[in-house]
C-alpha cells in the first residue's frame, strides 16, 4: 500500500507537496503582540518600517548652550566672545530640542560664566553672560533628525527572529505593537503499554518514556507550543480517539511510536483510518520507520493536520525531530530553516556503513594542535547519551559504504566551535577518576571528553595525534614498572610527561555475597564459572593475560573470556545483570553497582601526556586540578583508590 | 570622591571583589522542578549521575525470538534447526526483557514457522515449532544492561545548560526531578523626565523609552528574570524611594539613566545613598558613565543587593548589558559565560579611536569571495540601528589611536558565520529600491547589507573586492550615458555586468506648498534659499555639478552647498526638519517624508556586478527577484520610478 524506506529527498518531496496541497506550507497565521520582552525570539510576520525618525527632531548632543554657530564667528583664545544666555545662548540638556534660531550646542566644558563683576547691570544670574574662546561650526553637538533612523525606511524584514536590539529599534521607531507569526501547536501523544513516565520505579520490560519529552522541548526551543498528553497504551481505538480529538486543536500530531513493531503498526493504521499515510519508512539510520502522513478524514475536523509518527528508539525519535520537525515549524513562522556552523574533521576510525541508507553518525569532536578530529560514539539508536555526548553530526550519504580512518568528512556541529577549542580530549583506558575530573573541570571553562578503547589503545592514538593525553595502566612483567616501557616502545621519539593519577585495586567483580565463592583466578577454569573479560589492549587485560600465563591457564579454559567488555563499569553490569559470574576490575566499578569485590592486585593508573600538551594553556587547569587537595579527597573517597602520586610528574621520556 | 573613567578590568576587578565580599559570586539558589520540556535552557545545579542503568535490563534489540545460543549450534542453510516455541524459543518484542534463560533474540525474519503438516501433534499454534538455518552468537540482538547508561556514572555536570537531549538523558537514568540555578531576579527602573513609554505620540524634546526594553529582553535571553519598571520622573526621592522598594527583592538593580548630566548625577547620588559606589565613570567607548555599586545601608533591606547604572544612550545600554549584567548573571547560574564566536576580517576604511578608551566598534561583516571584511557601523552611541545592523563588534583597546583600512581586527561575531556566508553585499549609491529588495530576498535565503557610499565610492570598493555589487547612476555628460564610462575608468580589466535597476525622476525635494517658490537649479543662488547637498562621489552630486556647470552656477554662490548629506532619505529629512530649503533627490524620498518635488531630470540607477559574483550561486536568487513581475510592481509603485529596464543585462564590460 505504501511504499517502505524510500530515499530521504523523496520523502521530504511527498510530505511538502501535501503540506503545500493544504495550504499549509506558509506562515500560519499572524499574532498581535505588545511590544514587551516576551516578543523576543518571536518572528516577524510582516517587515517594521519606521513610523517616525529618531531623533524625531534635532536634538542637542550634548549638555550645554545652543547657539546660532554664526555668532561665534571669531572667538578665539585671545579673542573670546560673550554671549547673551537666553537669547543668544540657550541652555540646553542633552536630548533637549535645539531652539529654532540655533543651530549648534557649545559643551558647558567650553563654556566660561562671567564673573560676578564682569556681568552688566540687572540680575546677575538671569540673564547673564557666557564667554566662548572658539567658534563652532553648524550642526556641531547636535544630533539631527534621522541621525539613526529616518521615518519610511525598512527596520527589519519580515522573517527576523527578534533580538533585544531589535526590539529598541522598533521602539525608537515609533511601534508600540508587534505583528509576529504565532506559533504552532504541536500535540505529541506518546504510545505503548510498555511505557512509563519519567521518575516511577520501573521493572524489567517496563521503558521509561522521554521521547515526549525531548520532543517537546525540541518544539519549545524551535519556536514552537508543545502539548504533551499522556501515554496512551497498545490499542486501536485508544490511540485513533486520542489522534482524532488533538488533530481539532494541534497544527501538527507527533505520534510517538512504541519501540515494538506491534506498536509502530498501530500508528501506521491510525493514521490510514483517519486520514492518508504518504510516507512510511525512510531510508535513515536510525530513523527507518518514520511516518509521514495527513489527518483529513474525520468529520469532527475543520481542516487537514499533518501527522508525523516518530519511531521509538530515542536517538531516531531525537533525528526525526531535527530532520522533520525543525524544518516545518521554521516554515509556519516564516523564519529561515535552523542551520548549524560545518566544519571539516579527520575520522579517528573506520567506520561501515549501510549504503542504501544516509547514516546520521554522531561524532565527538577533539582539535589537537591545528587537527580536527571527529571520533564516532556509539551507533545504536537506542543509545541516547551518544546525542548528549555528540558534538556534532555528519551523514553518510547513500551509496557510501564506510569510510577509512583519517578521511575528512563535513560535521554539522551542535556545539560552538569555541566549546571545541577549550575540549580536553582523553582517550585510552577509562578510570572513574575521570568522571570526576569532568564534573571538576567543567567549573574551569573547560570540557573533558574522554574515549575509551583501553590503554594500548590510547597510546596507540596518542602517536597518531588524535587525543590531548592518555590514561594508561601498563604493568610491564619485566620491571615490575607501569607504563613507561609501553611509552617508549608505542610513542619513540615523542616527549612525554608521565603524570601520577591514582593507585587502585584490582580484583574480582563478583555478585553480592559471592554465591559462587570465587577466590582467585583458578577459580575461573571451572565449570559453573562464567568469566567476562576486558578488551583487547586494555591495561585491566594485560594485567589477567601476565597472571594467567604465570598460572598457565589457558584462555580456552575460562568460559566467557571471548566476552569483552570496554569499561570497568561495563564489566560490573555483566555481573549484576547475571550475564557473568565475575570478571577483572577495579574496586570502584564493585562497588557502584553494589557487588562484591576479591582484592588481588595493585596497580598504577597514570596519564601519559606529550610535552607540546602539557604545556599548553588548554590543559593547565587540568594539572592545577590534580594538586587541587579539595579534588585528590574526592578521589581517595572512591573505594581502594590511593592518591599519593596524583599530580606528580612520575617519568619524563625522552 | 569616586574616581572617573577607571579601565575597563579595574571596574571589573572592584566590583567582583564587592560582590565576593558580600558572597554574591557563585549560584544564588537551587530550585527544583519537575523534568518537563519547560527545563529545556535552564542550568544545572549540581552533576546528574545515573540513578538506574539504561537499559536496566537486557532488553531484546528486534523482534523476534529469543534464545539459548546453544541450542541453535550447527543450524546452516542445508541444515535446519528446530526450537519448540515456548520451551527453547520464547516470543519477545523490542524492548522486551530477555528471558532468564536466554542469551540471544533471532529476528523474526530469520525464522521459518514450520508449516501446519510439519507441527507436531496437539495444537498446532500453541506450542509450536520455529524453524531456523543459522546459528546465532551469545548477544547477538540484545541490547545489554547498561549499554547505554551505566547506574552510578555521570551523566551531566553542574552548570550544563540543559538541552532537549540531555532531559532524555536524564529520564532515562532514573531521575524524575531536576535541580537548576534558580532565576536571578533583575530589576529595571528607567529614570528621566523627557522620557514616554514607546507607542506614545512623541513631541519634540520627549524620548521614546527603550533601554528598559532592551535590557529586559537582555536579561530573559541571559536566563535571569527581569522585572520592569514604569519610569520614574528625575525627582531624587521618587528615584530613591523606588530603589528601595525593589532592592528588597530583587538580586540585581538596573538603574536606566535618562541622558542628561542631570538625570546621570541623580543615579549616583541614589546608590550613595542607599549604599556605596565602588565605579563611576568607565574608560570605554560607547558607555561612559556606567555606575557599579551596592545598596546595602537601607534597614529595610535584609541582604546587600549590587546595582548598575546603566548609561541613557541605546547602544551604551546594550553594551552595558554584555559587558556587566551577562556575567553576573551567568556567574549567579553557575554556568559558563557567554561567548561569540571569534573570526579575523580587514577593515574597509581608516577608523580612528580615543587613545584612553576601550572602543567597541560595531562592523558589518561580508565574505567577498575568500576575504573577509568588516566594515565600520555608525560610532554615535545614540545609534540604535548600528547595533540592529552590526555582524559583530571589534574591541580597540586603551592605548590604540586608530587603524589603518585594510588592517586585520579580532570579531567578536553576533550572528553566526553561516548566515554572513550567505549575505550580499552592496555597496554605492542608495537607492530605495534596495530596502525593498532587502525585505523581498529575506524570504529566499540570503540577506541584503548595503553600505551607502556614493556611486563612485561603491565603484572604488568593487575594485578593491570589497562588495559583490554596486549600486551607480553616474551620467556621462559627452554621451547621455549612464555608468558605462565609469565603470571602463574605475574597473579597467574588470568584467563587469550592468544590470537595469530603475529609472526614477530626480528633482528639488521642497516642504510641502514649496513656501520658497523655487522652481529650478537657478533659485539655489537665491539669499533666502539654503540648500542640502549630496557628498561628493555621489551620483546625484555629480549630476548638480555638471547642470551647475551648463548654467554656469558657481558652488560659492549656492548657501549650505558644502553641507553633505549621504542618503536621499537624509537629504528629505534635512528639508523635512527645516535645516534646509531643498536639495537635489528623488521623488521617493520626497513622499516618504512627505514633501514636495519638482521633478528635473531623469536618470538610470543601475547595478554593477563583476562576473565572478553575477555567476555565483550568492547572487542567483537576486537576479531572479529583480525579473518576478511582483517584485517589480512593488517598485513601479514608488513615486517617479519606472522599471522597464530592471533585470536586464544593460551591457557587459571587458
Amino acid at each position: 500500500m505504501y511504499l517502505r524506506d524510500i530515499p530521504l529527498p523523496e520523502a521530504r518531496t511527498r510530505f511538502e507537496a501535501a503540506l503545500v496541497e493544504a495550504s499549509l506550507w506558509g506562515v500560519l497565521g499572524v499574532e498581535e503582540l505588545p511590544l514587551d520582552y516576551q516578543a523576543c525570539s518571536r518572528v516577524l510576520a510582516e517587515p517594521v518600517w519606521a513610523k517616525i525618525s529618531s531623533p524625531h527632531y534635532h536634538a542637542a548632543a550634548m549638555d550645554g548652550f545652543a547657539v546660532q554657530a554664526g555668532d561665534t564667528d571669531g572667538a578665539m583664545p585671545t579673542n573670546p566672545v560673550k554671549l547673551l544666555v537666553g537669547k543668544k545662548a540657550i541652555y540646553v540638556d542633552t536630548g533637549s530640542p535645539l531652539p529654532e534660531t540655533c543651530n549648534a550646542v557649545i559643551p558647558v566644558e567650553s563654556v566660561e560664566p562671567l564673573d560676578e563683576h564682569e556681568q552688566p547691570a540687572g540680575d546677575v544670574r538671569f540673564p547673564y553672560w557666557i564667554r566662548i574662546r572658539a567658534a563652532v561650526t553648524p550642526w556641531s553637538n547636535v544630533r539631527p533628525m534621522g541621525e539613526d533612523i529616518v521615518a519610511s525606511e525598512l527596520i527589519l524584514p519580515a522573517g527576523q527572529v527578534l533580538r533585544p536590539v531589535d526590539l529598541g529599534a522598533i521602539a525608537a521607531c515609533g511601534q508600540g505593537m508587534l505583528r509576529v507569526a504565532r506559533k504552532p501547536r504541536v500535540a505529541l501523544i506518546p504510545t505503548g503499554s510498555e511505557l512509563v513516565p519519567a521518575g516511577r520505579e520501573v521493572k524489567a520490560g517496563e521503558i521509561i518514556e522521554y521521547n515526549s519529552l525531548v520532543l517537546a522541548a525540541q518544539v519549545h526551543s524551535w519556536g514552537g507550543e508543545p502539548l504533551r498528553y499522556p501515554i496512551v497504551p497498545d490499542d486501536f481505538t485508544s490511540i485513533l480517539e486520542k489522534v482524532s480529538e488533538v488533530a481539532r486543536t494541534a497544527d501538527l500530531v507527533l505520534l510517538l511510536s512504541g519501540s515494538s513493531a506491534g506498536s509502530r503498526d498501530f500508528s501506521a493504521r491510525v493514521v490510514e483510518a483517519l486520514g492518508e499515510v504518504y510516507v512510511h519508512g525512510i531510508a535513515v539510520r536510525p530513523g527507518h520507520p518514520v511516518i509521514l502522513g495527513m489527518l483529513n478524514k474525520s468529520i469532527h475536523q475543520s481542516k487537514p493536520t499533518p501527522v508525523i509518527g516518530v519511531p521509538g528508539y530515542p536517538v531516531s525519535a531525537a533525528l526525526t525531530g531535527e530532520i522533520f520537525v525543525e524544518p516545518l515549524l521554521s516554515r509556519w513562522l516564516g523564519r529561515e530553516p535552523g542551520s548549524k556552523p560545518v566544519i571539516k574533521a579527520r575520522l579517528t576510525r573506520k567506520i561501515t556503513s549501510p549504503p542504501g541508507d544516509d547514516d546520521y553518525l554522531r561524532v565527538v569532536i577533539g582539535r589537537i594542535g591545528q587537527e580536527i578530529l571527529a571520533a564516532p560514539l556509539a551507533r545504536g539508536a537506542g543509545v541516547i547519551t551518544s546525542l548528549v555526548r555528540a558534538d556534532g553530526i555528519t551523514v553518510l550519504p547513500r551509496g557510501v559504504q564506510g569510510l577509512a580512518a583519517g578521511e575528512e568528512v563535513q560535521v554539522q556541529l551542535y556545539r560552538p566551535l569555541e566549546e571545541i577549542d577549550r575540549t580536553i580530549f582523553v582517550i585510552g583506558s577509562h578510570d572513574m577518576a575521570l568522571d570526576v575530573l569532568a564534573e571538576h573541570i567543567s567549573r574551569r571553562y573547560r570540557r573533558l571528553v574522554s574515549a575509551n578503547v583501553g590503554s594500548i589503545g590510547g597510546l596507540v592514538a596518542l602517536r597518531r595525534g588524535e587525543a590531548h593525553l592518555a590514561g594508561t595502566h601498563l604493568l610491564d612483567p619485566e620491571t615490575g614498572v607501569y607504563n613507561v616501557t609501553y611509552i617508549r616502545q608505542y610513542l619513540p621519539g615523542v616527549a612525554v610527561k608521565l603524570v601520577g593519577m591514582v593507585g587502585r585495586q584490582q580484583g574480582l567483580i563478583v555478585p553480592r555475597g559471592n554465591p559462587k565463592a570465587i577466590r582467585s583466578l583458578d577459580d575461573l577454569t571451572r565449570d559453573d564459572v562464567i568469566f567476562v573479560n576486558r578488551q583487547r589492549g586494555a591495561g585491566t587485560r594485560v594485567l589477567l593475560d601476565y597472571h594467567l600465563g604465570k598460572l598457565s591457564i589457558a584462555p580456552d579454559q575460562i568460559q566467557g573470556y571471548t566476552h569483552e567488555e570496554f569499561t570497568h563499569l561495563a564489566v560490573a553490569a555483566a555481573v549484576a545483570s547475571g550475564k557473568a559470574d565475575c570478571g577483572l576490575g577495579i574496586a570502584a566499578a564493585a562497588r557502584a553497582l553494589d557487588l562484591d569485590f576479591i582484592h588481588l592486585f595493585e596497580e598504577r593508573y597514570e596519564l601519559a601526556i606529550p610535552e607540546d600538551h602539557f604545556s599548553s594553556e588548554l590543559l593547565e587547569p587540568l594539572l592545577q586540578i590534580l594538586k587541587d587537595p579539595e579534588f585528590q579527597q574526592a578521589i581517595a573517597r572512591l573505594p581502594g583508590y590511593e592518591v599519593s602520586q596524583m599530580g606528580k610528574i612520575v617519568a619524563e621520556l625522552n
